[in-house]
């Protein structure tokens, strides 16, 4: 009898505490097993992967995504060597952040654990199915994991290949599930009783439309509109390279930059040698009047509306404003929350621009490009969220965890308490 | 002109990173000021509650509601007596949880900031409007507040006397607001652009309502079905003062025990003690055919799906179970994920009931009712969360707060770090 995603589901939730209660040792087995199991298929892999290219190829699918959807040597020695470095990383399951006598036998401690049942909705790229599969090992989480259609060849063989070596080392085997139809997401997106979290990785619609369907939390970003303000103050040799950077070193990342908003007391003279360089690296800029009065811009002139857009390509939007606490304004007002820069030698400046941007990345004299979990030195990232509760930013294990509390005692009742005859004396331990 | 919900809470969430930047010292100044002028505003207040309390008595409101109205001497000294130990408390806003060299001159630090702009939707106790918004000041963040309809002439009184106060010391004057019609509480929901996070109190079905009518993050519980599993291990003359503390100490409380589960090797002996004891506390024992063996049980015979159901008043379930693993899965299946405890002198089985138990709390030989932000010794708390993210069981100043993360450098770019012309160190500061 073929059991529905539904009964699936709800058996994972049952299973999930099981999976929390794993310990360190054995994950981390798992963790290697996998890579050596990977590393071992290494043939069957590739041929899922061939078939898949070529259905790719003959459907006539972007360049772009191919690129995303071939696994090769590259690929799969990154993802074991990912897997290896996860397994020596400090278990982010049970550590105490908080300890506190209450009273004389009474001992209240709060330690992390893991969030539960994660559903990850991802793209084309089969990699990210070892990574979060990884990820979630690791953080003692149930995982439900849907790879892009375009690679589902790959994605079969690949999560037959990690479930089998995982439950081999001991972890519990229905801990880790694959869904593969848009029925089955469908169906995943109404379990809010057995799904803890789903963690769309995506288009932007994609990820708005997952928000809008479900009563599950989600974390994601739906959009990654950056921006580098370049102060009165700015060293300007440094401001080309670093905005050239999180222009054009990958245009259609969310942590690419979108709009640069230049100091009007430099604009005179930065902004033709800024106009230059981003010629020649082929970005088209835009800008509004003001900014056309001074260097040549590309399409119909920019109202504000328009720096609410995400380009993802090389096309980059120029605005001019008095100084940094205008530019705060611009970013909170058109920004997405993401990642921000100021370039500046000004200490007042780069202050407020730290106390006043709204965003999870806010950053001083370097590229956007940086907000990344491998970057921030996590190890690996599930993704980054743009949301402002739970994690922020780039996700890693430690984003993948909750806590909970407890209390040990002697047979306290609260009644002594609320009545006075006894009180707290609280002293954290 | 007045302006529109909309528009006041668009402007709201403009002003909300100069709110978050207030320093600790005026945010203090603030409560301490709130707190002068609540004592000094007696008689008015006092005023506005006795008009509220006569116009519950004439629409026929139920005692137990008049009584948490009902804004006296005692309340307002316990306001004042709350503003003045929040103002003690550490800053939750600007802690460094993180702080990591990335490599030479390229700094990553993790700083705690407040959420932003926070709707809170209470019930008729005009305390917690003092209590919500000290505890938001304290934290930094925006607050918009709606108490219960019963209680607007005195929520008035105290809102204009807060708003002036936390005004003339120096925080921003529309950093609180007060919503306080239907209407504006469902356009409100609607403003998922400019608020970041909404905590309702009140009845489940309440809470439930809010959590399907927004998409803006909700923070809160729909259900508290607190479980108390005696082990066979258990020592007796403990269980019986516990299990009726935690069912008759305030049994309208989310943190109230709703079924008690007991070891089948210890049923014949302790079931007929506990059922002396319950029935001198007035309580009503209910249960499944099997406890109806051995003790008197009312109403109908429980069915499995009779678990679900929080009482909230002296009505308590009782229900057989083989040894803990049974019990876990008992809590794991019908409880609400809120507080559970275990009564057991048997480590081991201690130690199983910790690690499965996936609630928010999980108790050793004491009462459910210790799960309060006093009790754990919070200062305060705004509510208790049984949702696994963000935030946990009762939530003081830290669930308020998220991070965000810096970056400092010297010009660095992503390319060079792409390319592995340089490579990071990380090195944790």
């Amino acid at each position: 009898m073929t059991m529905s995603i539904r009964e699936k589901v709800h058996a994972m939730k049952l299973l999930s505490p099981t999976m929390a209660a794993t310990d360190s040792a054995t994950k981390n087995a798992a963790l290697l097993a996998i890579a050596d199991a990977l590393a071992a298929s290494r043939e069957e892999i590739f041929a899922a992967n061939a078939a898949d290219m070529a259905a790719a190829s003959e459907s006539g699918i972007s360049e772009a995504v191919q690129k995303r959807l071939k696994f090769d040597e590259g690929k799969l020695s990154a993802c074991t060597e990912g897997l290896k470095q996860l397994a020596e990383l400090p278990d982010p399951v049970g550590r105490i952040t908080l300890q506190r006598e209450m009273d004389r036998d009474l001992v209240l401690t709060r330690i992390t654990v893991p969030i539960g049942v994660i559903g990850v909705i991802f793209e084309a790229r089969p990699d990210a199915l070892v990574q979060i599969s990884g990820l979630c090992i690791k953080s003692g989480n149930c995982a439900i994991l849907k790879g892009g259609r375009e690679s589902q060849q790959t994605c079969g063989v690949l999560f037959a290949i990690i479930r089998k070596a995982a439950a081999d080392a001991g972890l519990p085997a229905d801990a880790l599930l694959q869904v593969s139809t848009h029925d089955e997401i469908d169906e995943l997106l109404k379990l809010d009783e057995d799904v803890d979290l789903i963690i769309p990785r995506g288009s932007n619609a994609f990820v708005r439309h997952i928000m809008d369907n479900t009563r599950i939390p989600v974390m994601g970003h739906a959009e990654g509109i950056c921006h580098i303000y370049v102060d009165a103050s700015a060293d300007q040799e440094m401001a080309i390279p670093v905005i050239l950077d999180a222009k054009t070193q990958y245009p259609a990342a969310c942590n690419a930059v979108e709009t640069v908003l230049v100091s009007r007391a430099i604009a005179g003279d930065f902004l033709p040698k800024l106009a230059t360089a981003l010629s020649e690296a082929h970005v088209t800029v835009r800008g509004d009047e003001e900014v056309a009065g001074i260097i040549d811009v590309a399409g119909d002139l920019l109202s504000p509306e328009d720096y609410h857009t995400e380009y993802g390509d090389l096309t980059l939007a120029v605005r001019l404003v008095d100084d940094v606490t205008q530019a705060v304004g611009h970013i909170n007002a058109y920004g997405s929350r993401h990642t921000d820069a100021i370039l500046a030698e000004d200490p007042a400046a780069v202050k407020t621009f730290f106390a006043l941007v709204d965003s999870a990345g806010v950053y001083h004299n370097c590229s956007t490009r940086f907000a990344d979990g491998f970057r921030y030195g996590f190890g690996a990232e599930v993704g980054i969220s743009t949301g402002k509760l739970h994690a922020r930013g780039p996700v890693g294990l430690e984003g993948l965890t909750t806590y909970r509390y407890r209390i040990e005692g002697a047979g306290q009742c609260v009644r002594e308490y609320a009545e006075g005859t006894r009180s707290f004396h609280f002293k954290d331990l």
